[in-house]
């Protein structure tokens, strides 16, 4: 095994990359949940002035990008790479909110998964003597979201309890190897789980043996504990979701329950009828660049798991009677 | 800049990963192709037995991924990282294929450039020190293809003149620290391009001014010339494209001509009615695993410049009136 590993699925970083800046911006509804103060900026207008969804999600990655970036003090022509992708077929999201950046782009699909996929990829690049700056990218939209995974919104369809409701967001991250800020100081790349659930409205119980498989093997890998860290998030399996994980540690003997949320949990209220919770790629992105690199960097936080859960699946693949996979990366932030 | 740079957009890597293992399978109109005694394997049955397209796709990748691991003689679970990716919607082909392997996996989407795409990062987890072995994996379909991008086969829709084929194929690739067999010593990270093309059916055209940057990109910051490689491949821009990428370099007074040929020009001759040439993750990917790799390990060739092409965009987006953005990454692969 390589140098850099411990164990046999976590990256132990040499020189952990330095979060030098990072910014979150969210639709209305997200502005009403309880990390309202969290997010940069909150958009009223979930048209964000655009003709269409797919242009407002790529807007809200702009704006997010460009918030980032002036708060790491960095010039974008100082960034060697972008890791960015979202849920929109072909990642149009990411795509056209980069095409004039003049960053080379590499494009991920990770489903909900990718800002952890980015941050371990890009954090690669900075370690690995590849970059000095590299940053990571996601976006969600609901009305985007919905008009392409389940029916336009004009159509009134009704949600089943255990559905989840995908976030308006965007999230984005500068990483540089010198400077200050939260650190990244272990990730661990997830494998494809798949137990057979063909419920495409219950995502949580889709993607909570990944959550779990990823967590364990971090948790063995780096011989350390739940109770080590100040909070340990998924994102997003919701209340469902999040249930299945706290049972299947009981069953190995472990009580992850204490310090363990869920960004779709967290992003919204129980008032807020969102039934099983928050979901999407911009729900942990904008989470994590609110208020779990805020609590850090104000020193209310020292040692935070973030793991990013992603469904991949398809309407087709659902179509075919195939069930959900899913996969779960994961990053260890410091202070 | 990090040390591994050479030039702005160019990686010089220390430790040239080296390519232990590679497989092509196709289907049968590519297997009576000119490049028809390359490929590892020729399904004439464009279903392989599969009930959907969907997973005849994925089929083609399992396939592929089965003989590269063989043919290197690595054992799967020696495989730390897998980088996949293809053009159905939400990668399904991917996902799909690996997810009862338990090799971590980064999921990509970079449309025809995904083999180049994957080949870089895989390359910069084996240099990096984060893995001593890692994976790239791609795949088209025509069929799967033609039904989600244009109309359904049964339709029998007309072809432009200026289209592409949708190569039914995947290669996959296996590179190691050490071992025996073709190297990748540079990689070129491409940007998005997008000169404002409108033209779905003209992608060679939307193409070429990322192609021509990268590889002006890689030419500039290597100081060295066309001459200098037996081989320079874009993936795939068919004969608009390369054309103009031609034209490009002739207006920077370089004669390109003489060693460019594309892979989608490359995989079908001209009887067999593809109009522009072959396209499709599968396409480049199968040429890159057949005639390439086997050439060089032949003693045929010793330096060539795979540059992968990819259009970022979706048809949802060509509803919307917006223009095809265009990427290139690139490897120079040695012997």
């Amino acid at each position: 095994m390589a140098n850099k590993k411990c164990g046999n699925y976590t990256i132990c970083f040499e020189n952990p990359p330095v979060i030098t800046g990072w910014a979150s911006v969210v639709g209305k509804k997200e502005g009403q949940g309880p990390l309202k103060d969290t997010f940069d900026r909150i958009f009223t207008d979930s048209t964000l002035g655009e003709r269409t969804w797919e242009k407002a999600e790529s807007r809200l990655q702009k704006e997010s990008m460009q918030l980032a970036i002036s708060k790491s003090g960095i010039s974008p022509q100082n960034i060697s790479y972008v890791f960015g992708g979202d849920l929109l077929n072909q990642c149009i999201g990411s795509t056209f909110s980069l095409r004039h950046s003049d960053i080379p782009f590499f494009g991920l699909y990770g489903a909900c998964s990718t800002m952890a996929e980015g941050l371990i990829l890009a954090s690669m690049t900075v370690d690995g003597g590849f970059s000095d700056c590299s940053a990571a990218i996601t976006s969600s939209h609901f009305c985007a979201a919905e008009k392409q995974y389940r029916v336009p919104l004009e159509y009134g369809g009704q949600r089943t309890p255990n559905s989840q409701w995908t976030v308006t967001a965007s999230g984005a991250i500068i990483l540089q190897n010198a400077g200050t800020g939260p650190k990244i100081t272990h990730a661990t790349v997830g494998r494809i789980e798949d137990l057979g659930i063909t419920d495409v409205n219950n995502m949580g119980a889709a993607m909570a043996p990944a959550a779990f498989s990823t967590l364990k093997a971090f948790f063995d890998d780096t011989a350390t504990k739940p109770g080590d860290y100040d909070l340990i998030v998924t994102g997003d399996l919701g209340l469902l979701g999040r249930k299945i994980v706290v049972d299947f540690f009981k069953k190995d003997g472990i009580d992850i329950g204490q310090n363990y949320d869920d960004c779709g949990i967290m992003i919204f209220s129980g008032e807020q009828d969102v039934n099983a919770g928050g979901s999407g790629c911009g729900c942990s992105a904008a989470v994590l660049c609110g208020y779990i690199l805020n609590s850090i960097s104000q020193g209310l936080m020292k040692k935070v798991i973030f793991s990013g859960t992603g469904a991949l699946l398809s309407p087709v693949s659902v179509c075919q009677g195939e069930s959900v996979p899913g996969i779960c990366h994961l990053v260890c932030v410091t202070a």
